[in-house]
């Protein structure tokens, strides 16, 4: 897929909601078009074809069905945290907080230490990347486990939020299919 | 893959929690073994193949990879019913009930409106069937939406809890691809 397929699909089936936050409830986190993230899963492999990589990293919940497509062409599993609701934390999970901007409030992720281990090389998958709080999230649990960060694989990020931005001056490597560099007055723009 | 595969894979890589709980974490609902599952989404599209189906209609978090691997079987999307926190729904989502056992309440699951018609020929996908409260929400939100449910397919079932057996009984054709009898002293035992 090229990126200008996703722009396109962006815009044609993607619709500005209230609060000028991006919807793409019809083919990415609400209804997934599954054929259409065959062709996500094939630009990742391309972009990261040089890459040993033991697992996929995503969050549930719309992560899940996205990383698991595209882990069929790297041939390996994948881990989702969970959003955490337990207070006690046992000791056998890492943890880490993300803030959600659009719940205005803070979680805790996790993953149990039983499916991150030191020797994984993780590519982590989500679909959007706006202030980078559930990627930072994802990447300490990763941090946590002691094992290696190859890369994060996002589908959609909000260029005009600096999430993405923070995490590829830590020096992580970030590809993101489309990048949006502004959504006013109902356009949405893309940076190419 | 023969109902035998995924038993053996139960037996070596399940375990019995506290509370004579299955847990499955390291396949099916934390790690998810991708090509495993393509095992089960080609025994589903077996079992399925002489029906039209138009969407799989599953529930978040752990529902939503197995059912985009399986959808890819079918060619057709996936779209996941919500847990919803909100209080006010808007009238454009058909609402229904779950109990969870596991957690001690009970909540909503929504699907909004655009993604389930009538003409829709519908089949569920998820991980466990136990006393079949979500498969009983889903079934409500395509029989709300006036849809066709054309039967649920389900990894794992507890039949020992009577979940499956209930809405068997209701007519809606539900395939489970490995059948507990029986959970007793650490002792995992099928139907077969």
């Amino acid at each position: 897929m090229s990126m200008k397929l996703l722009q396109e699909k962006i815009l044609k089936d993607g619709k500005i909601g209230e609060g000028n936050i991006l919807k793409v409830d019809s083919f990415v986190n609400h209804q997934i078009d599954v054929k259409f993230m065959n062709e996500v899963g094939k630009e990742f492999a391309r972009l990261f074809k040089d890459e040993e990589i033991t697992k996929i990293l995503t969050i549930e919940a719309s992560g899940i069905g996205i990383a698991c497509i595209v882990a069929q062409y790297f041939d390996v599993p994948v881990v989702f945290a969970k959003k955490s609701k337990t207070i006690n934390i046992a000791g056998d999970v890492y943890v880490s907080k993300v803030e959600s901007y659009t719940h205005k409030n803070v979680y805790d992720i996790i993953v149990s230490k039983e499916f991150l281990h030191k020797e994984d090389k993780v590519l982590i998958i989500d679909d959007f990347l706006a202030k980078g709080s559930a990627l930072n999230g994802l990447i300490e649990l990763i941090t946590a486990a002691g094992a290696t960060i190859v890369g994060a694989g996002i589908v959609i990020e909000k260029a005009y939020q600096n999430g993405g931005e923070l995490i590829r001056s830590r020096g992580v490597r970030v590809e993101s299919l489309a990048r949006i560099s502004s959504m006013s007055d109902g356009k949405i723009e893309f940076i190419d």
